[in-house]
């Protein structure tokens, strides 16, 4: 298939404006305000945390989606809009439609997230004032500023889009993300939003996001938590001409594996930019004997601390490897087990092997590090991605709110 | 009930020996062999870790635990004898063997563990002439050193014992541990050898041992990891001369009471010397709908990097709190739920409240922190301990082999 990478982000598909500007909620003047809209109407479909501590803004973003249709995002950092109780709510509610008013749309065609710290009313004077502020600023290249503001601990942007002939028609697919910690499989404080001018219905839609999430930010972990605001969106308004995609025909499968490459990118950015991260460290678990086997497996290699300590300290003990994947529930033969650190095997038929110490160590001195996990068992195979453990994600951790 | 704490660790009950001595294992001259001998054959119990890959003294010793008798526990520290196939078996087997033949013991009376670095063959030479040696150093007092012998990364040795009237005499429990990494419910790189002067059936004496870990060891929690090698093992020798319990009767609560008080005590103790530990948190979940419920949430707030790095910096971040207990799987009502640090209200309702910064300060200042989490839902109370994530953590972890 032949992807092209195009510029823009959430801007880069038809039809999509973006802007960003700074409200007051974060100090300094640093933008904290972000605005997506789409020059139509556009089918919309979208994904969220499965903490049960769900914060306001997931809340009104998910009954608005309930049609499957949006018109338009706006996000707010600084502030996550979580245990705010019924205030947060109005809040939240009020962000939609204000910004709907504004820009001439149904409260219930804006969807709206909200990041940062938990357990504090939105400054609302302010974010109002943002609010009216933002509309005028919509631009045909505003994806990266928008990238911009929706950070909070992340040291960069996350902005990917790439473009692919679907049905006779240039299909694009752009998306900007954040997130640096509570970064953990099932959607931790991370945020993502796409933008498509595909033209499909809502309901491939919200298919083709779930089994694209599944295999792209449900598999990447910093620190095993996942937050009260986790959120992926996609707007799809249909502006690139292509037939509408009505069935999992082969134009499905082809935006399917757009989509796919989008997501696969911001969720690797993600780990990439982990708080504190080292080392970037990829989990091929293979041969095993269902794909849900060895997603569990490789998630609990990577939210081992002593794994991610290990990793660090660029030290070769694949003994915590084993405590990790042993504590699992997964049914496992420990006699079959092989381990490879790169390309170094360094545990056969459940038995550690005697490896040259030098070796590993040149392994492990990369900043990527690559983990094979055979089970000889079945079929399945997952690649998941994760981060090591470093004084700097204590630092950055034990001092955030301050 | 009134306990009598006594000194003497696994030699305080009647009939018990112990010993220690440096076999080579550890550099250093350090002690890494210690021997628990009852004079009399015991009964005898034990529960061993869930994790998947079992070190091969924990499928020895489960084997020689099948009849309910034991007389010694052989134990080395700085090898687990984990991952070590077949060759692994037949150096935990030979343990065993040699111990008995130099007590004049089957080798099915003898009971073997193992900790220390997963993945390498123990050094049978020096381990054999170790356990030659440490035969003739058995004495009445040797409990304290035994309780050292079993150390890996720990910086204290711990140990405790109590004395309690049951059925007429005065009966004793004794134990000790070893633990600071890889501490986690359902058994971690954690050991601890218990032993009892009381009269009682081996089934009744596995039942309250599993009673009393479940209510101890599997209630701390330093790093979310289990090990290959955790194991709690207990001799009870009848030589204290109470009427033998058969029954739960009344004497079988007494005797309950006093081995929960010393596996309560030695998981407490395990926690304060938790690796690179600066606060011991206390996390007490009341008015859940289940025990297990309570469990889970306590657990989830306790192995949470973010909540943990919270409180080595001292942050009142209760958001964090509030993440981790929402990402266990445990049905709640968020808007029923109360939070306090210390006796600090945080969180009411499932709404922050605006409490003042300097005193939750003054609480987080102290060593010790107690969190209650209020569920209003049912009557189910657990408390729970763990440690702060530090930077001294990472440190000990990212070079534990070197």
């Amino acid at each position: 298939m032949k992807f092209r990478k195009v510029e823009g982000g959430v801007t880069a598909a038809k039809g999509f404006w973006a802007a960003a500007t700074a409200s007051g909620i974060k100090k300094q003047a640093e933008k904290d305000l972000a605005l997506i809209y789409s020059q139509v109407p556009a089918a919309a479909a979208g994904m969220f945390t499965q903490n049960r501590f769900q914060a306001a803004p997931v809340t009104i973003s998910r009954k608005h989606l309930a049609d499957g249709r949006a018109q338009a995002i706006i996000v707010n950092s600084g502030n996550a809009n979580a245990c705010t109780g019924e205030q947060g709510l109005k809040d939240a509610q009020k962000m939609t439609e204000l910004t709907g008013k504004l820009l001439g749309l149904l409260p219930h065609d804006v969807l709206v997230a909200s990041t940062g710290v938990i357990g504090q009313f939105l400054p609302m004077t302010k974010l109002e004032r943002g609010i009216r502020a933002i509309v005028g600023q919509l631009k045909a290249d505003g994806g990266p500023l928008a990238a911009e503001a929706i950070l909070t601990t992340d040291l960069v942007s996350k902005i990917t889009a790439y473009a692919l002939e679907i049905g006779g028609q240039t299909v694009t697919v752009g998306g900007i993300a954040k997130g640096s910690g509570m970064i953990h499989p099932n959607m931790a404080t991370m945020l993502a939003f796409i933008t498509t001018d595909c033209a499909i219905t809502p309901s491939l839609l919200q298919k083709a996001l779930q089994y694209t999430v599944d295999r792209s930010y449900n598999l990447i972990t910093v620190d095993g938590d996942t937050s009260t605001n986790d959120s992926v969106m996609v707007l799809a308004n249909g502006m690139a001409g292509n037939p509408i995609i009505e069935e999992e025909n082969e134009d499905y499968h082809r935006f399917l594996m757009l989509l796919q490459r989008v997501n696969s990118e911001l969720a690797q950015k993600i780990v990439r930019d982990g708080e504190g991260a080292t080392k970037f460290i990829e989990v091929t678990v293979k041969n095993a004997a269902t794909e849900l086997d060895a997603k569990k497996l490789a998630r609990g290699i990577l939210t081992s601390n002593l794994v991610k300590t290990a990793f660090f300290g660029e030290d070769a003990n694949w003994g915590r490897i084993v405590a990790a994947m042993g504590q699992t529930e997964v049914e496992l033969y420990p006699e079959r087990v092989d381990i490879y650190l790169g390309n170094l095997p360094v545990m056969q038929a459940g038995q550690g092997l005697d490896f040259a110490e030098e070796e590993a160590k040149e392994i492990l001195k990369q900043k990527d590090i690559r983990i094979i996990i055979d089970l000889h068992m079945g079929n399945a195979k997952v690649t998941a991605w994760g981060t090591d453990l470093s004084y700097e994600y204590v630092k950055i951790n034990a001092s955030y709110r301050s």
